[in-house]
């Protein structure tokens, strides 16, 4: 593995997506700045990579705390300049289907801080690091909620779809500067304990019979990685993923 | 006029659209009830409306504050069943471009309370009186930047597509009680004074010469009771309208 | 009834839909020319309208064929000024789901010259009589499928998002000229002989039981009505209408 | 390079786009089919890639005639099994821009037979070898018009947002049969002589003075790789490019 004199920040680095994301920028010679609500589980990931011969500081990161978001960026920066920022949180969760009428006040707002306030965070103060140096890629996690309100819904597609316009309006003013922002949309299920839970209560166990109805983890890293990877003169904004077998 | 036994509740009864939409409503027969945040600016909307035989009360009302909604729209309920709610904070203001990087926490929460989070409760809390009863209408107003995060619009775009989530997860969800969600989506700007005054110093005097390219509030109104008057049987969710000389 | 000096033309004026479409317009005091390919099956209907006091020519029509286009359209106009013409074909008809396979090159081009090149030739010739006039109203029939490409139908879809692009192209090119350009899109199945009989077959009886799953082909005709009566402030250009229950 | 035991066949190997399409699959070791409908005017791309020790067969091909495309991509599966095709008709033309009265009915049709029909064909030929073999991958070049129906571009766009349903109706059918249906969309002029040109014409000079808002063809047959590349956990129907500087 050839080292890049770069930093990753991964912000919502759980135990799926946001794990898979880091290995593979570390695995690719990026220093990866990982954040998540609690610091001590990212133990096993900082293992794993250091493991692999990759660099990675893991941080517990409260990403709705602009001055806890503000530092985490700005040490990454200093760590090696800032290149890649994927903000990632609230991506494999479909949260749980609340009717509208038991939806408090308290659930949309925390879920919109958590989704989309915070992202909006992560995506200003990664641009004041990456304007002046002309440079650098600014990646949001979508899912099929960021373009469906569904019924049951309102509180997740409300930060989703929220988070998409930042994601667009970001993209929009900032791709002539040179800065790649993208909005990768999941459309499907994603492989995690918790999703293989709730399918097998919902449907049974035959519902876990075909594993390619799931969308794997490293799928998603894979995915960001081929964003990453465009040259400016092909830039995607909006990509949308999901397993050859998923019905949509 | 024959008067109804039904209340029209408007949230955000502001100088333009929300004042043409009371009066339309009150001159169907309404008890419209007209909320706006400073209440003694309503006085104008209630002597138009009395002088003309309508009937309407008019409230200060803080639309982010649950319990503020809660208790307005009890009282119309108290008053006659309410079988409109039309939500229209954030309709007709484009507000002020503003690049990310000068978007600050506290503005882009402050958009979202008005324009989105509000209109989130003025939904549920109308659904709450609705449901039980098996009828009623819920109408949001979006904008071009419902559908667009324009650069600079970041703030905006982001409170007007989570609105939209909500409308639609709404919409789907309420469709088959029998209460009628809409999102009517404004594709121009409004013919207000402060529009007038902003296009002039953009664009000069001229912008102004084709009255035909800025939406009359009447005509917001006027869509607004197209939508009321659909039969269950054919229900539109979405209805985009702009003037017939705009660019789109 | 007050008649118009007007003619209002419905080119795929079938059994259900257009027959509904002619009606309306013919209640309205418009001279309703209708066609259809098989000249003879419009009798009823002209019978029904002349009973109402409304005034109906009703002509063969091959829709396909430039030349009978023309004709139509343009005795239509020397009878009364052209003001509105419906473009109805392929509108209450979802196919019957063709595995690509199966779709043969006989079956794809037939679907687009009915759905799609007729309509290209109705509105472009609606469009040579109204431009000049400065004033028309052109609307053309969608469905689910002029938004979607369903497995199974390639060709019908194909048409369809065919259609809507000459709506749109049209729509943006004629709106500044004072003439109303409109797509209806029916997100639903529409209450025919030919549905019924489907979902019976599909799903079984019960499938009938809930009339408010089916679009009644009255309420399209209102919803055009509804088109028809916007300001010019205040323009349309897709209405997507669905019955209260449908599933969306 | 490695050569493999697969042909790519590319359907309107054009000068510009098709021919870095060629060059790309032909470097990655497939045996190249390439169509056009001159065929002496594809010497130069076979001298090249024959050059760099890669594939290929020329063919003039006239996409439109059904029992050509069936020869051609036969020929290519009796080659080696066929495992991509790409549809690149009418990829990197916008046509001149016809207001809808002098856009005639021949204009339209032939519109639709080079840039639709002829799709439709291609693609079921290729579904109709992969299918029994249980994969493939068939690709189609979409455009700006294929999501939006400009003023003056109605054959243009009807045809495009035709093609487009075509893939996607192919996409939902196929996929659980592991066939990668995707949709390529460029929205950005295409760096050919054609679009230089015209350019010019209309903007004069300058226009040409930042060669980061065309589309360098090579980058649209990277992005094609990358379509390639996707495991099918994760694939992508709809891929929309634009340079870095593109208003969009």
């Amino acid at each position: 593995m050839q080292k890049r004199n770069a930093t990753a920040a991964v912000i919502g680095a759980g135990d799926y997506i946001g794990a898979e994301i880091a290995k593979r920028f570390a695995a690719e010679g990026f220093t990866v700045f990982a954040g998540r609500r609690d610091g001590a589980r990212l133990e096993p990931l900082v293992r794993e990579i250091e493991a692999s011969g990759g660099s990675i500081v893991a941080r517990a990161l409260d990403a709705r705390k602009e001055e806890e978001i503000t530092a985490f960026l700005n040490d990454a920066d200093k760590h090696a300049p800032l290149e890649v920022c994927i903000f990632n949180i609230g991506a494999n969760v479909n949260f749980v289907n609340f009717p509208i009428l038991e939806t408090t006040e308290r659930v949309f707002r925390k879920v919109w801080e958590m989704a989309c306030y915070s992202g909006f965070l992560a995506g200003r103060e990664s641009a004041r690091l990456m304007v002046p140096r002309g440079k650098g890629n600014i990646f949001f996690t979508g899912a099929t909620a960021s373009l469906r309100g569904g019924s049951g819904y309102a509180a997740f597609a409300s930060a989703k779809f929220g988070l998409r316009a930042v994601a667009q309006s970001m993209a929009r003013e900032l791709g002539p500067k040179n800065i790649h922002v993208a909005h990768l949309i999941i459309d499907s299920g994603v492989d995690t304990a918790w999703v293989r839970e709730r399918r097998e209560k919902l449907w049974g166990k035959e519902a876990l019979d075909n594993p390619d109805l799931l969308m794997p983890p490293a799928a998603v890293a894979a995915s960001y990685w081929q964003l990453y990877q465009q040259p400016r003169s092909a830039w995607t904004f909006e990509l949308e993923i999901r397993p050859f077998g998923e019905k949509w």
